[in-house]
């Protein structure tokens, strides 16, 4: 048998990416990205004229399938190889990422009828218009004393399924009535793929409260949020979930027009963006959690049992690694956080001096930043420039800058600001450890890990953890070919587990970041005065940021 | 009888200004300001060789001597009028600025052998090399329950007249030996207008612990500090002091000759160039506060009895005005703190935008920060970038700035430091109050008061209270020339108090800023806001600060 092949596509919020991977080395032989020919629609729908509110979000699912009609030709060709030679496919999605279809499976927005009605388009992960909705189905579930909230940190988000759901229905009854099914785009597109429909146990668990032993909750607490949502569950979802690395099915023969492969081709159920990139750094057991770090920093983590950890994101049985429990932590603001200060507070002299030495001006900041010993800056910042994820689960924090002198130079604040996130990172690696899950190696992927290895060391440092970088810069998607390959299973020339594909596929880079021991204790110090403020300010003892922006609120209502 | 004049001379931190008043309307007819040509010594001495330590700073009193011969002939130039007509001259400095003099009253740095010594120039007032004296004078007063520390919020500053001279004596004996007199660069110079040693009460008694009923504190006292120190009044110094007001003298032939002043021309004792603004802008009775806004802000307030006010600079009996108890506060971070900002902090894009508007960068930024309303900017800020003056008393603590999120602007910051600096002036104002020294009206000079219209609508929402500007940019100066009126008597054709020439030459803007309602409504809670943040962090619950400097200063020590 000759060397096989296996495709994983990343859909991202801009675009997606195939990439076509020798199975047996994890070797990238080619990648291909498509953009969205209609992008994020936040102001105004395809027809020109219907406008959008701003906290809107949506999406085109025609896009997705213009990513796979381009994309994976285009690895094909650029690679050489023959789609006899690939053996199965994967895909991952941003996630809760959610649109209305009918019973043939067709997007409701494709209809002319409701092209103009923007309920009928996906609602993309960032849409957090049903923030309201989100915010009455806490206080009930709270009220009810719902077990499943303890499950997600105490609290579900504007972003995930049923706000978003409960948001149409609110909004647009008639495209909520029309709706034959609500479903993860990353579930459709397997759908398109396969002509079936096998929702995954990933999203399915981390957006959609859904739980192995227990499914959904009851039909009594949907009834409780509004009695049109009672039977919410069997008339517009599926309560088939099937587990990360199960085959979906295989490509049909119109897939097979769309995309270039074989018909008979194996493909995998979805995946959640983040969480399918464990494999592909090598995770498939307790103890080693990845941090996927880009404009925010998404943590997971394994375990063998289900622990209740407080503020986190969400833990799932099957949600990651099958016959494991997938924790999942985060944090809202990291690579935001220093682009906003390169925006907004770095003066044109240092813009100037880049230039000079033909270098980025996130690189010069680092540079100078570098020179510092730990603690020089006399600075310690709160990285809630965006609210707090994990572990106050807090969208009413905002951030906080402490030490400030007449000295004080931007490459000293850009540090604080990096060690800000490095504090709230080890903020919810103690969480875990403390709640019983243990975490003993880090590995890092995404942008700013491939970067920046002044933030690595910070962070090793301040973790006092030795951290892994993913070799791939497109571990997503190298993880969606692992499960390709497992979808395909070893007789096919794949696997039979993920646990086997990660074995010999996995990659990571030669560096390794170890905590340098004189500098671990400075930061302990300075994490010890970080935690202080943390649980003043984040746990209630001053609320002030809270009455902050209700004054804020106030104000601007004024205008 | 014509008209008659009268000079003011205000002796600066780099230069030194004469202003020619009319006597009876306090119009300005002349202004010439003189460069110090040694400046502000700080690495060197004039002898170029003998390196100076970073936190020392000193001057050359013939400057002094030179400004007197450069810009008082400029101004009787300039304005035309004869020295005949000119009946007084006062003149105020920056305080406590020292030196050590022989029994001719010339400074020992003028002599060949003591050139090379750095203590025997003069020690300009931020000369802070003094600090292990002042530290040690403060712990052995404490000690020893010295009442004259509550006079002065309970600490004294290592600026003051004792840590100078006691440093003098610890790194230069032979200078202190060889000194005949330790004497206010302010009293020296009345010395060399008039031959005689008057000392006035202002530099005394807030610089030097000298109490109008009490005196000095007790040869015991300094005894207590160094034994060499007992008789340091009697040895180094001298008790006669002389109220504010008071005529010290009159021009001898030698002035005449350096001034072109006629000889016999009234000579008023010294006085701080602070304080000395406060009958220019008309303040000769209790319930109004003045303060000095430039980059460091005073606060000056009369009353009529002797209150211990927690925090405050001084409280000195005549020190401002005679009959009156003059009290001193201040801020040591304004106009610094606004400077640090647009250094540091602000984007090329903003600079072109001023620069396209013709405008400079402070009135870009008050433009826009000017069109928020009150509390939209969601932000607070603890105004401590340089420690706090009133009424923590306390050089270790740091700037702090709280409620930042990814959209928050330079602009919003630049507001809220300015409304930091706000709350800072409130904290000292309703200190005062609570003291039961009353604070009716606020009254304004500098250079920012007269720059920043934006700042003082601020500034009076935040206080909620008028506040009036003065007149004069130089009010400093025209309060010394109202002092040489007082100094040359009616019959002269001056006047017989300050409080008369004050009815007379005193002169304010014709703009009142007024407190807007629904401002100081907003005001009040953000103000509330930072008063817990204030205690918080400034009254000891969470020293962060200090050891966040402590961490600091070890690791620039490792470096």
């Amino acid at each position: 048998m000759g060397k096989k092949f296996t495709i994983g596509v990343d859909f991202g919020t801009q675009s997606g990416r195939a990439v076509l991977v020798e199975v047996g080395t994890g070797k990238e032989v080619a990648t291909a990205v498509g953009e969205y020919p209609h992008g994020v629609m936040d102001e105004y729908l395809p027809d020109g004229v219907t406008p959008l509110d701003h906290d809107w979000a949506l999406q085109h699912p025609q896009d997705y399938l213009d990513v796979l009609s381009e994309t994976i030709p285009e690895v094909l060709k650029e690679s050489g190889i023959a789609c006899e030679d690939v053996i199965g496919i994967g895909i991952d999605f941003t996630a809760c990422t959610l649109l209305p279809i009918d019973e043939k499976g067709v997007p409701l927005c494709l209809y002319d009828e409701y092209r103009s009605s923007p309920h009928a388009y996906v609602k993309l992960w960032k849409h957090h218009a049903a923030q309201e909705e989100a915010n009455k189905l806490n206080e009930i579930a709270m009220e009810r004393g719902e077990e499943f909230l303890d499950l997600y940190g105490g609290k579900i988000s504007s972003e995930w399924l049923f706000p978003k759901i409960w948001q149409t229905l609110n909004e647009a009854p008639d495209i909520y009535e029309k709706a034959e099914k609500f479903i993860e785009a990353a579930d459709w597109v397997v759908m398109q793929l396969t002509g079936q429909e096998k929702r995954n146990s990933c999203t399915a668990g981390y957006k959609a409260m859904w739980h192995k032993q227990k499914g959904y909750p009851g039909n009594d607490f949907f009834k409780a949020l509004d009695p049109r949502l009672e039977n919410v569950v069997d008339e517009k979802l599926s309560r088939n979930i099937y587990p990360i690395g199960t085959k979906a099915g295989e490509i049909t023969q119109s897939a097979a027009r769309l995309t270039g492969l074989k018909p008979g081709t194996a493909v995998a159920v979805g995946n959640i963006d983040a969480h399918v990139a464990m494999p592909a750094v090598g995770i498939v057991d307790e103890g080693k959690m990845l941090m996927i770090i880009g404009t925010s920093t998404c943590h997971m983590v394994l375990g063998r049992e289900e622990k209740k950890v407080p503020g986190i994101c969400g833990v799932v049985e099957d949600g990651i690694i099958p016959g494991y429990f997938g924790y999942e932590a985060g944090q809202c603001c990291v690579g935001d956080h220093f682009d906003w200060f390169i925006k907004n507070y770095v003066p044109g002299g240092y813009y100037r001096e880049a230039e000079k030495k033909g270098i980025g001006i996130h690189d010069l900041l680092s540079e100078k930043a570098q020179k510092l010993a730990v603690g020089q800056s006399g600075l310690i910042a709160l990285d809630w420039w965006n609210g707090n994820r994990s572990v106050l689960v807090d969208a009413d924090l905002t951030g906080l800058i402490i030490g400030c002198t007449l000295l004080t130079k931007p490459e000293e604040i850009y540090r604080a600001l990096i060690e800000a996130t490095a504090y709230g990172t080890r903020m919810i690696i103690d969480t875990f450890e403390e709640s019983g899950v243990p975490v003993k190696e880090i590995y890092a992927a995404g942008g700013i890990a491939h970067k920046n290895p002044f933030l690595m060391q910070i962070y090793s440092d301040v973790t006092n953890r030795e951290i892994r970088i993913s070799a791939s810069t497109q571990a997503a998607a190298l993880g969606s070919a692992m499960f390709g390959a497992v979808a395909a299973g070893k007789e096919r020339g794949g696997y039979d587990s993920i646990v086997d594909a990660a074995r010999e596929m996995a990659r990571l880079k030669d560096v390794v970041y170890r905590p340098v021991q004189e500098n671990v204790e400075v930061y302990n110090k300075l994490y010890s005065e970080y935690k202080i403020l943390h649980d003043y300010f984040g746990r209630g003892t001053n609320d002030v940021m809270k009455r902050l922006k209700v004054i804020k609120r106030q104000a601007s209502e004024k205008e």
